[in-house]
């Protein structure tokens, strides 16, 4: 029989194959890549197809807007929210409406067209995890803005329009639904416990082991209990930390190399696969103080299933592997 | 400057590209048949492939199981919920979780393998939509069952996996995140105006005109003014009715016809395209009285769009053609 299992924080249920768990070659998965070579914005040479760089890492001497970067950090060309007016609410009937006031940007990891996030050095990488903090901190200046977003799409079945690794920052002008409930769940969960929710996850899964599937002084990686999507990770500080952006410089090697990790490992067990991550912070606050009830961390969806009507019907999501088999497989693949 | 809307029931912001509608053409979408003639367990004389039929429509003197049925309803062979047992809620440290008990059943729409939907006459359709309530209203009796979910997923990138023509039914042991979450807002709206917010819809809907695709006496097709994906069509009763199974048999001709309306408008546009619909109605109760506040309806979701990052780290969705420019793509297209 399979399980139902309730999410602690959101109160969503999945239904977990607990009897005959899919095998990773069960899934069937599209190529993240096409293989085919078409003219690249993001490539050495075409610095001009983008709107100009907001910040970039480059070699001493060379001008803006031209070779020689390792990162770089543009808007984005066509961007899903502007960011020139003042936000205006209004109503139309029983509906709400505002213009599309925001901040859309693209980071730019590497020069290397071919390169995935897990072909980068740790070094390389921590550089990249520091652009994602600045542009943070600095938008959050930004009044208008009260949620900083940063999300990855690789492979187009994962949502990618461009194959070349980049990582995407959107700034909203509302806390978006999915993190209030998030915050709210933890909130509630804290009121009754005096305990941080995602503290007491890591305590729990650090005693459990089995769905462990790396860790380092200061980050954990593991398959969450209430995974939505099999072979779903999560990745904390093991610290209690509110806000991404506040993560210490010292302690971004070693995100980056749990980072690296587990999609090297992802892509022993599945070969070359498409993934989106989403960082979950705090909101924008004016002293970003930590919050107790609430600890950031980071969500790995690698994009093996399909969401069918069920899924957009209900919130009920069916995982045909359980997280302890796959954290399992995971463990078990070699990082180099 | 695009514009941001948000949903007046569950709180949900979407970004709607009104400035440059992506039009039908531009959208890329997979093919929701794979034309390989695989054996199927849902055609004639395959019946013995499929779990003992529940209930079907056949020709008189045809044996259960057997051919000479036009609609038949059987238990899925591969179910996410097992029917057996007592429902046992536990907890494991931090985390909730229950065995798996619930129905799966599936409702074989024609003994023809390449029909869709929209193939069907609305006398066959009609058969099949009150295959869907009696179906509810005998899965209802069992108390362990808080929630009958009534979907249908069209071709692979939809979640399909069969492409004989099939909807499924499922029975839940609780209410989902989802349904609860659109029933409380809808509850909310009730309090503050003693209106349903569906019926404010329907008047402002059928006022300001735009949205709407089709309608006729019973039933009104429109693109919801916060859709979260591109030609997103809702249908609802026109009379205030909680629960989908208690529409009465006469008014299900009218709801065939639309929804054979829609489908087949959606194809006028796109050519054959997955999609993906669900009934959203009203939980089991006891009685059955009609809930003021809430107002069964179906939704219905063509697979145009990829879902990344963004949507699922924020509930967020971003719209790139406008519900008033589908509907009027929609609207003008032929129905025969």
């Amino acid at each position: 029989m399979s399980e139902l299992r309730r999410d602690p924080i959101g109160g969503r249920w999945v239904i977990v194959n607990t009897d005959e768990p899919m095998a990773p070659q069960d899934y069937e998965h599209d190529a993240p890549r096409s293989g085919k070579a078409t003219p690249c914005p993001f490539c050495y040479g075409n610095e001009a197809q983008t709107p100009p760089e907001i910040i970039a890492q480059r070699d001493a001497a060379t001008a803006p807007n031209s070779p020689g970067w390792q990162v770089r950090v543009v808007a984005n060309k066509f961007p899903a929210l502007q960011i020139e007016g003042m936000l205006e609410r209004r109503g139309l009937g029983i509906y709400d409406l505002s213009n599309g006031i925001g901040a859309h940007e693209v980071v730019i990891e590497t020069p290397y067209h071919d390169k995935d996030f897990s072909d980068l050095t740790v070094t390389e990488l921590t550089s990249v995890l520091h652009f994602y903090c600045q542009r943070t901190l600095d938008l959050e200046k930004d009044r208008r803005f009260k949620y900083i977003m940063i999300f990855k799409n690789y492979g187009a079945s994962a949502g990618a329009s461009l194959e070349h690794p980049h990582t995407q920052i959107i700034a909203l002008p509302m806390v978006p639904k999915s993190v209030k409930e998030e915050i709210l769940g933890a909130h509630s969960y804290f009121e009754y416990r005096e305990r941080c929710i995602f503290c007491d996850m890591i305590r729990q899964e650090l005693q459990e082991k089995e769905r462990i599937i790396m860790d380092n002084r200061n980050f954990l990686a593991f398959c969450p209990f209430v995974s939505r999507f099999p072979f779903e990770i999560w990745v904390m500080p093991k610290k209690h930390t509110s806000y991404f952006c506040q993560t210490p410089y010292e302690e971004l090697p070693d995100l980056a190399e749990i980072l690296r990790g587990i999609i090297t490992k992802v892509k022993r067990v599945f070969g070359d696969t498409a993934y989106n991550f989403i960082i979950h912070t705090a909101p924008s606050n004016s002293d970003g103080a930590n919050i107790e009830s609430y600890h950031w961390h980071l969500e790995f969806l690698p994009k093996l299933t399909r969401v069918a009507g069920f899924e957009w019907g209900t919130g009920f999501y069916i995982v045909p592997t359980p997280p302890e088999v796959a954290a399992k497989y995971l463990r078990d693949a070699p990082v180099e």
